[in-house]
């Protein structure tokens, strides 16, 4: 149960996730986190919003792409350092998220620089960035 | 259920949201976005690990973030267009973070540049960051 | 609180429990087990395969008959040995399951051979197998 | 996303999946199976029980187990045909569980037969038995 090494990768290596957003799961997100904005949590208030309905959380979208980074690319044992993130379209319930990760560069100092996106089910950008990453030791 | 429109922000602004971070918000936020790293989720793995213990996930403590945003400073209708998060100490089960914003630039296009950091009960900066909103409009 | 001893149960006796899976249900299921089989969460993906759509995790039907052992036949203080589980068809979202446990003998030493289904609202068969349990002291 | 067809699988392949049971775990389990039963959810009842405290559901550990079928060995594709289980110990909240499936025959039509444990941090056994599986066509 070790990811990969700083050795073991190269630039170009992808990795992804796919999750279908419920409705449980916008529930869940904003107890854990508090995030009670009714755009998330009250669809009368949000079907008459700028986003005509109710929208998932960025940072679910977001967990998506950290849950790459500490599982699979570079995985268990990987410190997470810095993401950056744009946030391009909503995502809303019934969405099928797919986040993906690839390697861009490989710094100094055991650190990988890695692209990071999630698209929806029509392929169409909810989110992109990068992370920093420092994979295990080999 | 609005939030502050542009013209009644400053700059300097500021509001906060803490939390305590329990074993339960750990195990929903594995189970939502599916980052099942054992750094997260394994105790026995992670207490060999670097950290020496569980951690919670970093999009965790942006969720607190996110929650301001949306529900303070600017609060309900707000935009959420880009985020930076810089992950710099680790947040263990039972620490109460607390996250706070801060208005340090209004910009060109009802466009808000905000200091987004985390700390703990012990004042240690756990993330940090900036984030770009559009607050609701007027 | 405590179930039924063995002489106070007979041969023939049964007890039951009926659930509606919902989208929640196999959201919390998946995080709890970390079984994040697309099958499961991703409709974009499960929506394409043998099942056309997601289905529930088959242990969630074998949950509905451990409750009934626990809490009504024999109930509270029942020790759970052995179960065996034969998975006959798929449980979606939505549909209404009907777990039943019927006594099949009266075993030495204290133990119970039970009967154990699981049906939808339409009455097929989803899960059957057996158990084998020690009731309560008298 | 396709799990391992049968070609590719060998006799004596591995796979296994750990995770810390906690509190929340239980609770969450008991709340989307209705599983109840005082052992599981009431540490006064628990305390005075055979058991000396409460445990978790043995069909979690199962979860496990399916968890390993269902995303790793064979992998996603796979059908689930049946499971056999004895539960020789119980699981307290704390316990790092692993669970390890080994396929033990490749039979006719397209069938695996594996064997299935479940252990905790001291690698004593908590369940045991066997899985019926067909892997994705190839």
């Amino acid at each position: 149960m070790k990811g990969l090494a700083f050795d073991e990768i190269e630039v170009g290596q992808k990795a992804s996730f796919s999750k279908t957003v419920t409705e449980a799961d916008i529930v869940l997100f904003a107890g854990v986190t508090g995030d009670l904005n009714p755009v998330h949590i009250n669809e009368a208030w949000a079907s008459t919003s700028f986003f005509k309905g109710r929208i998932a959380h960025g940072m679910l979208s977001a967990g998506f792409i950290s849950s790459i980074l500490g599982t699979q690319l570079p995985g268990p044992g990987t410190i997470y350092l810095k993401q950056t993130l744009e946030f391009t379209a909503p995502v809303r319930i019934g969405d099928t998220i797919t986040a993906e990760v690839e390697v861009v560069e490989k710094m100094e100092k055991n650190r990988l620089r890695l692209k990071t996106t999630c698209t929806n089910q029509d392929g169409k950008d909810v989110t992109h960035g990068e992370a920093l990453v420092m994979p295990p030791k080999g």
